[in-house]
């Protein structure tokens, strides 16, 4: 029986979720949810139908799992206590800091209508936040190092485009190779902000723009440039189109370790992805999976990657799971 | 209040969980059993003790988990359903092909007795077991590639120490540079066991032994040589002592997917480990930990690492986990 999975939101990662679920031989996408007038929608699944958000609450039996693409900022601490009062429901909400108050509000939720919902899927948080808990779990005297990049920041892409005389812009997160090789040896090197990241900005200017300003703006921007080496090159708009279409990301989280005198293990996780959205999309449509088959089980609340034991994200058995990946 | 851990066996792997311990704040060691006479060990923990193996019955409240550092071969089949019906137990069983069969074997007793059982931790199986299940249920179009090393088997060791004329022997394990990089890149090759892994051979022979016999032994010798590269190098007594005591090994698991025509993603795990004793043991007291939770909230039966969340490997709280590490 195919898990049924609605789509709330039809960006980047809408998108992406819908390709994950022509991948999987265990979901099928009911539909798409917007905010928007569905009949405006235009998706890329055959058989599948847009719906107004407002039709979700009289939908509450047609979805084994909603699956909601908003932003952190402002959609998702609304929409996903909302809906998990009505469904199982999957969410990447990634605001670190409010991390603990948005678990409060949907695991409250949730536990009410009885529905699984997991937040903070993707890859970080995500799988990355998987590997910094296994590692320290199994070597707690270490340390551990996030890297992102080389990719495209959606966040800082926007913070550009923000300026006045900026038409479009890409920024591309690049992690610092020496920072990277240092932690890679196990050297256990204490290392800035500017040392363990440089931010790359393509930037196609409106005509006539005073691009020394533009560029003085990127590079002084508190939080998103300031504390970084920031290059700013200027484009047409055609070079953005034919050398930055895509959404490619990824980055490692290297972890050292010692577990006596001298003896050092280094563990690491990389990701190189051609597009960010679709294997974020990926994921959270296995923890769908998960959210589906755990609430099969008479399980509610909310719940994250470190609550969920891996087998859940397949639509394999026990049995084949040990036979052919243990 | 601290698990309290025994050991069964007192090998590299055994002094490794002690290890492991030494380095945790929950976990202490009562003692190390063993199936020689107790009196004959020193252990490396002060305030613990030595006991026969015989003792185990008699000790059933005194632990919280039996960590069994036996082998394979013969050791663990009959070791984890016997200790399984009296301890929550950790093994690092690790013969694929009789996995299915110990797994029934070990749950029928550790369910008989209310306990868990974890089987088949470490780091393969164990580590890279979870890293292919997390990929391949994401990205369930695409492959995974496991390489070892470079790191000492110290299974094929002992094959080359059993050769007539041989003192000593070590074997390292070598992934091919050319295979690592083909997979990396996404090309998806398919490879031969020759294609992906060397196998570099250090040999102490015994005075006036015929070199080349024993060369031509270890190359021609089925399963364990004859599919691969091998180059056999003799060295003194001394040498080995001094640049062949280690038992650093590692390895990557590698997945290679696709989410929509064209769009590639790379997911690597990769260890580079001092020792491998060590990082093992450390593994199998991060399963220990779970076991006894686990346990606690009144699961019983046979587990592997895809049964287990993560945040059950870990001392802090959810709260802790998601502050820190999500």
């Amino acid at each position: 029986m195919s898990i049924r999975i609605g789509i709330l939101g039809y960006g980047n990662l809408g998108r992406g979720v819908e390709a994950a679920i022509k991948n999987s031989k265990d979901a099928e996408l009911v539909g798409v949810f917007t905010r928007r007038d569905p009949a405006t929608l235009t998706i890329n699944t055959p058989g599948a139908k847009t719906f107004s958000a407002d039709d979700l609450p009289n939908m509450k039996d047609d979805l084994d799992v909603l699956i909601i693409c908003g932003g952190s900022a402002t959609d998702l601490p609304e929409m996903t206590p909302k809906y998990a009062s009505m469904f199982n429901v999957i969410d990447s909400f990634d605001t670190h800091a409010r991390i603990p108050e948005h678990f409060a509000n949907v695991d409250a939720a949730a536990k009410g209508a009885g529905k699984v919902a997991v937040i903070s899927t993707g890859w970080d948080p995500g799988m990355f936040s998987v590997n910094r808990l296994y590692s320290t779990s199994i070597l707690p005297n270490g340390q551990a190092y996030t890297f992102w990049g080389k990719g495209v920041s959606q966040g800082h892409s926007d913070a550009i485009r923000r300026i006045d005389g900026v038409k479009d812009a890409r920024q591309y997160t690049v992690p610092v190779p020496a920072a990277l090789e240092a932690v890679r040896s196990g050297k256990n090197p204490e290392l800035s902000t500017r040392e363990k990241h440089t931010r790359e900005c393509f930037v196609v200017a409106e005509e006539g723009a005073d691009l020394a300003r533009i560029e003085n703006e990127i590079k002084t921007m508190p939080n998103y440039f300031a504390d970084y080496d920031t290059t700013v090159t200027f484009i047409t708009e055609e070079e953005m189109k034919k050398n930055h279409a895509g959404l490619p990301h990824g980055g490692s989280v290297i972890y050292t370790g010692t577990t006596s005198d001298g003896v050092n293990h280094v563990v690491e996780y990389k990701l190189t992805l051609d597009s960010n959205p679709e294997f974020t999309g990926a994921v959270l449509l296995a923890y769908a999976r998960a959210a589906a088959r755990l609430n099969s089980e008479g399980v509610s609340g909310c719940k994250t990657v470190f609550d969920i034991a891996p087998a859940y994200l397949s639509p394999l058995s026990g049995e084949e799971l040990r036979a052919h990946y243990l």
